[in-house]
């Protein structure tokens, strides 16, 4: 019985097991919360994430150590030789080396570096720990940026875009659909795949360098900006991600069955999309089941967390749902939410 | 939180626990053995079935009662007031009593009753506690046929098939597309849905005066015989069931979910299928998932249990699969099993 340990016990992690125990996976979670939503489908090892006993719990007899989330401590993790590699985690953990690496790759960005190289208005994001739009500041005028800051041209894109991709142990990728997504605040919303008249085959040459580049083994997301006829990368995450949620139910193999497949060294699953899916995130609060469940085609992903303003707390995907009904979710959603 | 217990913790009891995660259902099992595969899934009260006190922890507390197979104790369930009800447990207990209900429900079925009835040659079976074609004997000439036997007449028949249906709190009724099905020895080894050509209005009409009569809330399955253009019931089981396993990869909703939205009184989804499906069971050994997982469109799913002869190990689905892909997971799986 081979068994995972995963670092990170969160909604991901609680989706990689409900993805993996058929395949006959047993995990380990590590996570500082005793309640983390993952224990219902492993073991939870309690404890920090960069506590080397907690660590060395968590990876005593694992066949596998993997993680869940993008800021897994890097010297921490890379002694556990996890997959996703540690340098996966290394690269993106810092906007300006994420960057230089895209531009490295031949991957387009818009202009980042200094004040200089993007001209104002900017975005000024930290280089470390920056998500769901946190550590972000606009300056419209020439400004101070700090060594541990990075400039970034507004680009005025149509769309954000992102495309989950799989890279097996040994070379074979998959790549979803291309999913198109609506943040507010900062935060995901939305997700529709398959991508209306999407450049898929752009963006998995693309994915494509990064994951050869990075000698990927797992699920990765690659964040793009669609501006015109140019596909700019945003960002990448070395984990399942938000955006693939829809392939649960959406498509053929899920991220998370790809995920695990791939890190144990399975054959990968087809990626194919089994119909249009609009997948919808339950932040700070949610509707009730029995009325999002008599919409047509919904199904319910609910993660045992509390509620809590801004928290996602489960998500909701449509397949194959007409226009009217989305909208119908959608305001189900908001009505119960903070959003 | 919704607290789910279930009278049994094996495949079924794991697989339900799998589809009720993520509506925010949470599972505590009870089961005599401490290794009981849904124990990863939920919390296990170790007992036998019949213990008041076990049963009495795993009620403690719970939502709502159910059960994963149709022997359990009728006197110790029934107090809990399970879904579905007691009724069809013990309806369903008693081969004799089962096929009197079929009668008068105006369900066909193969002659049975006295030898007188049935004339030889006749199917002699144990009319209770009789599964996978244990109990069961063939009389060629006139003999004897006690008071707990029941005699059946053999039917020549083409095919058999399954109709695995659900109904809700309130009544509400869905059905999955008929399922053709192979056993040998008495063991289901595989399952085709949807089944070509299948009488599904008739199977309908049956299972619904079943389901009213029982005032049924949950799945259950009701096996048929097709015969020339007669469908002629066998049995029904009171559960979730082998024979629509397929619905976990190859239908819009599964058989565990309906059934748990059913218990918790949540609408039913879509029992729409996907795409034709084949679902082959793994007995007594499982092969490669390497080779397994390799064929396009299959969907692995191992309970956890340790091999043994004639033990259902898992089972593999193939959603969507040419015939040359179902013949060779065959030949996979029946030369890893004890076939």
């Amino acid at each position: 019985m081979t068994l995972v340990a995963c670092i990170g016990g969160g909604q991901l992690g609680r989706m990689l097991g409900l993805a993996g125990l058929p395949l006959g996976l047993r995990f380990r979670f590590l996570d500082p919360s005793p309640d983390a939503p993952a224990r219902e489908v492993g073991s939870l090892v309690v404890g920090a994430f960069d506590d080397p006993a907690a660590l060395a719990r968590l990876a005593d007899g694992a066949d596998v150590v993997t993680y869940e989330f993008e800021n897994v401590p890097v010297d921490a993790a890379r002694p556990l030789a996890p997959l996703p590699p540690a340098r996966a985690l290394e690269l993106g953990q810092d906007r300006l080396v994420e960057k230089e690496l895209f531009r490295r790759l031949g991957i387009p960005t818009a202009r980042f570096g200094s004040l200089d190289e993007t001209g104002v208005p900017a975005l000024v994001k930290s280089r470390r720990l920056g998500y769901d739009g946190k550590g972000q500041r606009r300056l419209d005028a020439p400004g101070d940026v700090g060594d541990d800051e990075l400039a970034e041209e507004i680009v005025s894109f149509s769309r954000e875009l992102s495309i989950v991709a799989v890279r097996g142990r040994d070379g074979e990728t998959g790549f979803w659909p291309l999913a198109e997504n609506v943040h507010r605040d900062g935060i995901l919303r939305l997700s529709r795949a398959p991508a209306e008249r999407a450049p898929q085959v752009d963006a998995e040459r693309l994915a494509t360098r990064l994951l050869d580049e990075l000698g990927y083994v797992g699920v990765l997301a690659l964040e793009l900006f669609e501006a015109g006829d140019r596909l700019l990368a945003n960002e990448y995450a070395p984990r399942v991600h938000n955006t693939g949620h829809w392939t649960i139910d959406g498509a053929v193999t899920s991220q998370f069955e790809n995920h695990l497949r791939a890190i144990v060294g399975l054959p990968l699953g087809s990626t194919e999309a089994l119909a249009p899916s609009v997948m919808i995130n339950l932040i700070g609060g949610t509707p009730s089941p029995e009325r999002l469940l008599r919409l047509p085609g919904a199904h319910l992903h609910l993660y045992g967390k509390e509620p809590r303003a801004g928290r996602k707390l489960g998500h909701v995907t449509l397949v194959g749902a007409s226009d009217d009904t989305v909208a119908e979710a959608v305001d189900l959603v908001e009505a119960a939410g903070d959003g």
